[in-house]
């Protein structure tokens, strides 16, 4: 298996990178469209846990748009093969000093595009040392 | 893509459940060989991010091994493919009552079988409605 193919890798960037500007844009319908409509994705929020897309999507449209601008760090993206890749980064926002979050992406090339299939969000306490 | 194909989801339930017996009896040296040892794959976990095997296991070898049983709650794990999973899952412990975990993992079949090549654990408030 293939780890980093440049093509998959470049396209799983440019996802990723639509996927940020829509989620800082609080743009909810490009958001919904990158996550696969199936009653099998899932995302860990950071307040919440949200089976499926119907859950997904109640979510995203009652979110407030505001605070959502935020700071990437340390972000890695890997690709197994040609339709497989994960997608973890650090964030931070200026609203939570000395506070770190964590994005978790799982994505997988459907006939249609690059989709999550699964995500994890969670804040924590900046780790000492 | 077949999703979910009885073969890979066996296999893959099976190493998650494997995991999960290390996980609570504290069995470092296969908690370890189950995750890619890559300096590409990464764990993000209750307090700490790890990034690449070598942050892993020294965090692995420095744990304390009490307070780790705990009961799991909607595990969904999905294959895509023959060699691409997810697994996701909720768990509570005894010692954190209002608390609840979040572990998800993604799994890639490699020659020499199912490991993981990125992780996120996380502990939140248990959300309320």
């Amino acid at each position: 298996m293939e780890i980093d193919n440049p093509e998959a890798l470049a396209e799983v960037e440019a996802a990723f990178a639509a996927y940020e500007a829509a989620l800082v844009g609080n743009d909810v319908a490009t958001l919904e469209a990158l996550f696969q409509d199936d009653p099998r994705t899932l995302r860990y929020g950071a307040g919440e846990n949200l089976y499926g897309m119907d859950e997904i999507r109640a979510f995203r449209r009652t979110r407030s748009p505001k605070g959502l601008a935020r700071t990437l760090e340390r972000t890695v993206i890997t690709t197994y093969g040609r339709d497989f890749a994960v997608a973890n980064t650090l964030f931070r926002r200026d609203g939570a000093p000395g506070r770190i979050g964590r994005q978790s992406q799982t994505w997988v090339r459907f006939p249609e595009g690059w989709r999550v299939v699964a995500a994890h969000v969670s804040v924590i306490d900046e780790p000492q040392g």
